[in-house]
């Protein structure tokens, strides 16, 4: 722990991009961020996807995100936080985008664009990128490059760090 | 790190609700607590409804809990920690509750209890519970309600600091 | 933390059972050996199967693993890493295996040896072995035995914590 006088730290591993598991790292990471940490969010596996400029949000079962799936659709795509709301029945993500907008939350994009501003460090994990076949150049600018032993090394300094 | 001679502090964010993820926060909260450290457990998202009263926990494949999905029951409700077993087929909540309580494991509720009685900090995520449209009132008692803020100002004072 | 000449320490929590969720706790406990930390990974929960001999890993929506669903193979054995490729469509294990193997990606058995010669502590959850009837003898050589306490008392003296 460092010092009372000292800047706190947080980092991020995200893996998950599902529009329901999109909102726990960016909530985070803004809200430290405005109580002034220094925050990183490391991007990797399904969470790679939330660096992407063009962003498919879907809801799933807390599997992997942005990805259409006509035949599964009724079983994968479950709007699982919908279906904890009483009477909820199977919502598609634009109904549940309505209404996190009705109750006043962010958008993915939003939070992320707060977290750009923030100087919250995004790096995104090259292995994955490679791996998924993603271009660099469909993902929002502002972002670094690293690999595990990038986060490792922030991490090591970082008051709190947490897998997401 | 704090001194030896300190009294050590885990927190945990708890942020998934069905019967099978329900155990790993509440097993190493209490063990934590009988170890004699100060534990926080933050509940928000899908993990707020295991502070409610009445806790009808279903298994989910790891996605959303509690609640009922009759069309995708055989789907979704699906008995993970019984598919592990040798020869397990589809089991029921139920059945599973049934084979823990024969292996000695105590039950949610009892852990719930054991962590409220062992002054295990319960705080509810006051954004969650807007936009569950939950009732404090059907939560138990002895809990408070608190933000991301919340959460990460403990966070940042914890020797261990997980998300579940 | 701990001064810059210490040895650095990182623990890890293994929850997840999958072929997809198997890889994000052996690349960073691997990564974290090779640059000189102390790395501990405690096996728990459907975590436990990744360190028994014949390990016969499925892709899933992020639940459980390496179990067979005949009837729900359809459904649950859902590749996530591969559907968020361009054009991929129901894969199997067997194809991202293959994929994994095309881009350089080392199989988790390699991962795992190469955990084990870098004498990273890899702890078999006993309650969970109790649980599930796993027998300790269809497990690799060199692990060994805990519980909860374990788990937290070397948590408390790591750098970096992550529940996996």
């Amino acid at each position: 722990m460092t010092k009372e006088n000292e800047t706190k730290s947080m980092s991020l591993i995200v893996t998950k991009g599902s529009l329901d598991w999109a909102y726990p790292p960016f909530i985070l990471a803004t809200t430290a961020a405005a109580m002034g940490f220094n925050v990183t969010m490391f991007f990797t596996f399904y969470g790679l996807g939330l660096l992407k400029k063009d962003l498919k949000l879907n809801l799933t079962t807390l599997g992997n995100p942005a990805m259409q799936m006509p035949m599964m659709g009724m079983h994968m795509a479950m709007p699982n936080i919908l279906s904890a709301l009483p009477g909820a029945g199977a919502l598609t993500g634009a109904m549940m985008k309505n209404l996190l907008k009705k109750k006043g939350v962010a958008s993915i994009e939003e939070l992320r664009e707060l977290a750009v501003e923030a100087d919250i460090e995004l790096i995104a994990c090259q292995m994955t990128l490679d791996l998924f076949e993603y271009d660099v150049k469909d993902m929002i600018e502002g972002i670094s490059l690293g690999g595990a032993a990038t986060y490792i090394e922030v991490a090591a300094k970082s008051d709190i760090n947490l897998f997401i």
